[in-house]
């Protein structure tokens, strides 16, 4: 086993993290910006090292401060978090020359799941449904009509220089085909000055489902069942549930034979997340593969029973896996609460946190590296906590999580705690009928008077 | 389903009551003394009745301002945590004359089960094991010695004007009972003027175990393990764990089915606990039911994935119980933490806490009133939280407790934190090898310097 581990990040993951490694009786060492200098995840650590300035890309992004810190310190292993290095394959490769332990994904897997294109291709290889389309430009309108009977409408065109909805038709039948192809390609060239066509398959109704997995050194993988992940602004999600209430015994089997077999295709070793696309039909469609733990992982933990991070240490020792695969028993619920004004379009609201009390009690979990006191610097992402709530139902989870938010303290800057309140209040999130859409229509209720 | 409960309590179990019936969607009513007006218990209820002075005879014992509160308020049913009026039968029976549902148990079960020797005959009368001996007075030696032989060595006469080991001897073989029994009555009559004994069997390294049973108003009964209670200081339990580490799945069966038997043979309804004490051969033999919620729940809880409070509310407004025995799965530990100073013979510390950081993470759960700036009055129990720490195998919950442990920042008073934290290192704790008299020579290590 690692005698010392560093942490290559900050914030809550990083104490996450130690909070795993001192269970295990394994040295820790944080490394911070001076940004951080007052941050738990550098309170609670064995030892600490300043590794630059503020700016990301002058410390947690600089590769030769973080391997120099591992040197200094005599640390084995390198546990990256999610964001910063953690998909980074040189950063992979050179920890492997450094012969300190990555714990994460081989440079060669990041890079191969890494790309899109490149994933999307392996994942065709191993037989895992991608979402159907053209490969690249399609040539003129004739294999167009092809490309989409063998599709199945509805399918979407996009423009190859796309963006901003322009140059984008979808269309649902054959007979409105020719015109939305003009129409697009006229558009395209008026806006990019190149009318390129592909062509996607319209995933309706999405909802953004993904499949926990762990694989071992003998390229065994066992997955620990979903995470709906629908509820998102700008592709950030906002809150995450176990299990979807999407979910089918059925399509569970199929989706984590899926994530199983894209596992074990690459030889995966690790914790690693296979994220789909789940249409209306219950059709779903490989959409990305994130080699290295998630921000949602904890409520795979509270219906699993087992620590993911822990799990991802032993795993990178060497330790086989048990091969299991998981069906939740329990429904765990998280919400992020970032310092952000949801009365104001969800504006950053970094500074000092004058008073904060934490909820507690029977099913509440809280993962959080700030505390009264704390100054949340405007460098870095704004996700302060994350509350977790665990019951036995989907609704008993839901008001748990009401009267968490209602207990929940932090003053002298703004959170998203409200939006969470509404939202748990949200007819469409009760019922759980909710798409990737579910956020475009969504308006904060005005807010109350004390 | 009720409508409004009135939770005749304060501190953290009023606060955990008032919790699961936000949850439950029930209106709550905190009552409060004048002392506890700034206690979490009364700003996170509905309602708020101050119901008199600090002292508890003024405030939280006097029925008449609780059932006045009650009515006040149109509460259609009262839960009374655990002491003050939990185990009072006339309060049980006044709350029913009222029309208020007492939730827990009725007059008659908590008097058949308050005094301790109905109770003993009636678990006797279950055939639920007790501890054998003497019906009151032996008459003489030849009784004695006849009594000895059918208790079984060894056995203990004890003073009946007894007190502070005076006139008690341990008896280890027939050889040695007629110089016990001589020197016993002589010390006795010296002391108490009196030397009227009695005799029971000397339970060897005696562990508290008890049994968590719910009973249903069809009079059926399940059980949801053990709790092993044996780390008491001046019988006040400081840390409780699930699984004991002493038990056996044969003799979890055999105290599980002695512990339904007795709840069905007194056809108990609510929540309760059948507590034992169990020998160094694991024979076990009752010692009292204990008709209400015990402040210890939360483990119970942790390894069976539901509420029990919620269980309560819900067996006393006439649902049945599923009837499931429940046997742990994973393992959990409670900590106590008092204010109260384990340096110095664990005196009293109340006061203003300056400055608290609870901790946080997977497995952790923290039940408390208190926060920063709350002002702990001297008038009550010194309990201010209890950490709860949950995990696959009990080593990983005492790793789990201790970094805990080790994050919980209380400032401004003395808490018991670091007798904890001691006991998480001491070998006779971490072996699971422990008897109630482990707290007798257990002495703290020395205070580090800051």
């Amino acid at each position: 086993m690692f005698k010392k581990i560093l942490i290559a990040n900050r914030g809550e993951i990083a104490l996450r993290i130690i909070r795993t490694c001192k269970e295990m009786g394994i040295q820790t060492v944080a490394v911070y910006s001076t940004a951080d200098a007052e941050s738990l995840h550098v309170r609670f650590a064995d030892e600490a090292v300043c590794i630059g300035p503020a700016p990301s890309s002058e410390s947690y992004l600089k590769v030769s401060n973080i391997i120099a810190a591992a040197e200094i310190t005599n640390a084995d292993a390198i546990h990256p978090g999610y964001g910063f290095l953690s998909e980074n394959s040189k950063f992979s490769k050179i920890c492997e020359e450094h012969d300190i332990k990555f714990i994460g994904a081989s440079a060669e897997m990041i890079e191969k799941m890494g790309d899109k294109a490149t994933a999307k291709a392996t994942m065709k290889a191993a037989k895992v449904p991608t979402v159907p389309g053209s490969d690249g430009i399609i040539k003129d309108f004739k294999e167009c009509e092809k490309l989409a009977e063998k599709t199945g409408y509805p399918v979407m065109l996009k423009a190859t220089a796309g963006g901003g909805g322009k140059g984008m038709r979808a269309v649902w039948k054959k007979e409105d085909l020719k015109k939305a192809w003009d129409s697009a390609r006229q558009e395209s060239a008026a806006a990019f000055g190149n009318d390129g066509m592909y062509m996607e398959k319209l995933i309706e109704e999405p909802r953004h489902i993904e499949i926990q997995i762990v694989g071992d050194s003998r390229g065994k993988a066992c997955h620990l069942s979903e995470r709906d992940c629908s509820v998102q602004r700008r592709h950030q999600k906002l809150t995450e549930e176990t299990p979807s209430p999407f979910m089918t015994d059925k399509l569970r089997k199929k989706m984590g034979d899926a994530a199983v077999k894209a596992s074990e295709f690459i030889k995966y070793e690790g914790a690693g997340t296979v994220e789909f696309l789940v249409d209306k039909h219950r059709n779903f469609y490989f959409m990305e593969m994130n080699t290295r733990i998630q921000v949602e992982h904890p409520i795979t933990e509270q219906v699993i029973d087992f620590d993911l991070i822990r799990e991802q240490i032993l795993v990178a020792a060497g330790v086989p896996i048990s091969g299991k695969n998981y069906t939740p028993k329990l429904h765990s619920i998280e919400c992020r609460i970032n310092a952000e004004d949801p009365y104001n379009n969800f504006r950053p609201s970094p500074g000092r946190i004058t008073n904060m009390h934490a909820p507690g009690g029977h099913g509440i979990r809280l993962d959080t590296h700030v505390y009264s006191g704390y100054i949340i610097p405007p460098n870095y992402d704004s996700m302060i906590a994350k509350l977790i709530t665990t019951a036995q139902t989907r609704e008993e989870a839901i008001n748990k999580m009401k009267r968490a938010l209602d207990e929940f303290v932090i003053e002298g800057i703004k959170t998203t705690i409200p939006f969470h309140r509404q939202l748990m209040d949200h007819p469409d999130y009760v019922s759980g009928n909710y798409t990737t859409a579910f956020m475009d229509d969504f308006e904060m209720e005005p807010q109350k008077e004390d």
